[in-house]
């Protein structure tokens, strides 16, 4: 199966269509290329207008919707590399990707919440998915949003 | 007009003064080239010796003061890399700024405050200052500055 | 000296050995190399099995141990780098660390905590230990660890 079809499959196992428009809040571009590497800015969990999982993790947003808000935001960043490039196949590696955590108190899982980001890269760009990962736990996120991933990819 | 004068222009909108030395508060570099890339250590509102925005954004500082604070970020960071490189002539994209913005509780509009980097981005390099973004609410920055922006600039 | 004989004077001045495994919290890669920059893991203070500093930064948690927190983190890095490359020697520069500190209310000494990761770089690397910094204040990390420090080196 292509990355490409791999990335449908995905889209259609969450029950959401990323092929509307990636709206962003504010007045930058959602993604830049400099050289072999591309910049994806930050993404929420955003499908058309709206946010999917708002709210904090551990005490409004259960441990397995915070997940599923990483994924999201992988699968937005993934249809932005898609559009740009053509095909996902072009991808040839994503070197870094952050993920922010909106956390309330005392919730420490933020690497398990990342794990739904990476486990997206994974299933759809194969090895090319593997990647660095920082994640932490922040106080807010625009649009109230549970989640938010940038990600740094490289290509050819 | 040029950059430089834009870039002028913009500081003497914003009533300051980035003729001063650009003070960090640590044991790191302000700027480091690798490459084409030149990557800026995070600045805060900082002009001489005062942190000019401080506080939580939302709660003790308003939208409209926190947009200032990340203009004043954004100038400093473009008064490094003028001074490093001569001319702002000489950046050739912007690829990726992060802005932290310190938030008070319930604050969501983390974007509309990056808006202010970003907009001092585009006037002051026009099509070069292109950029991703991330912008995250954070509960603490460094001596309690209000918003805090790095970036990723290219050469060349 | 040779750095890799400064990382083992570091570390036992820290009193902690970086020989055993460098655990990872979940499903990423500790490092990727992507063309002449490498891109390392966000790392918390984990000795072995243990986080050997937790909780937020001025409650809990005094500015010293937080700093410890830091150049445990940094050792880390370092530690994964040295695996990679089979000697720090080939470390050409670290264009960029970030470091994400798990503050308390009220406190802002990010930068004074972050501190202790570059003074780790200097000591071990010497010139090639410049870099350019973020710090920030978080509310939340991983494992409740006190500090998360991530890191772009470059080699050749």
């Amino acid at each position: 199966m292509s990355r490409d079809e791999q990335f449908a499959k995905q889209a259609a196992a969450l029950g959401y269509s990323f092929d509307g428009e990636i709206k962003i809040g504010g007045n930058y571009t959602p993604l830049v290329r400099d050289g072999n590497c591309i910049y994806v800015s930050g993404q929420i969990p955003r499908v058309d207008n709206t946010v999917v999982v708002t709210g904090p993790a551990g005490t409004e947003v259960s441990l397995a919707q915070a997940q599923l808000a990483a994924k999201v935001c992988a699968m937005r960043a993934l249809a932005l590399l898609q559009r740009s490039l053509g095909s996902l196949e072009r991808v040839k590696a994503v070197p870094r990707i952050t993920v922010y955590v909106q956390s309330g108190e005392g919730f420490t899982q933020q690497s398990e919440v990342a794990d739904g980001a990476s486990e997206i890269l994974f299933n759809v760009l194969g090895p090319a998915g593997v990647h660095t990962r920082t994640s932490v736990g922040v106080f807010q996120l625009p649009k109230n949003a549970t989640v938010e991933v940038d990600l740094i990819a490289s290509v050819e």
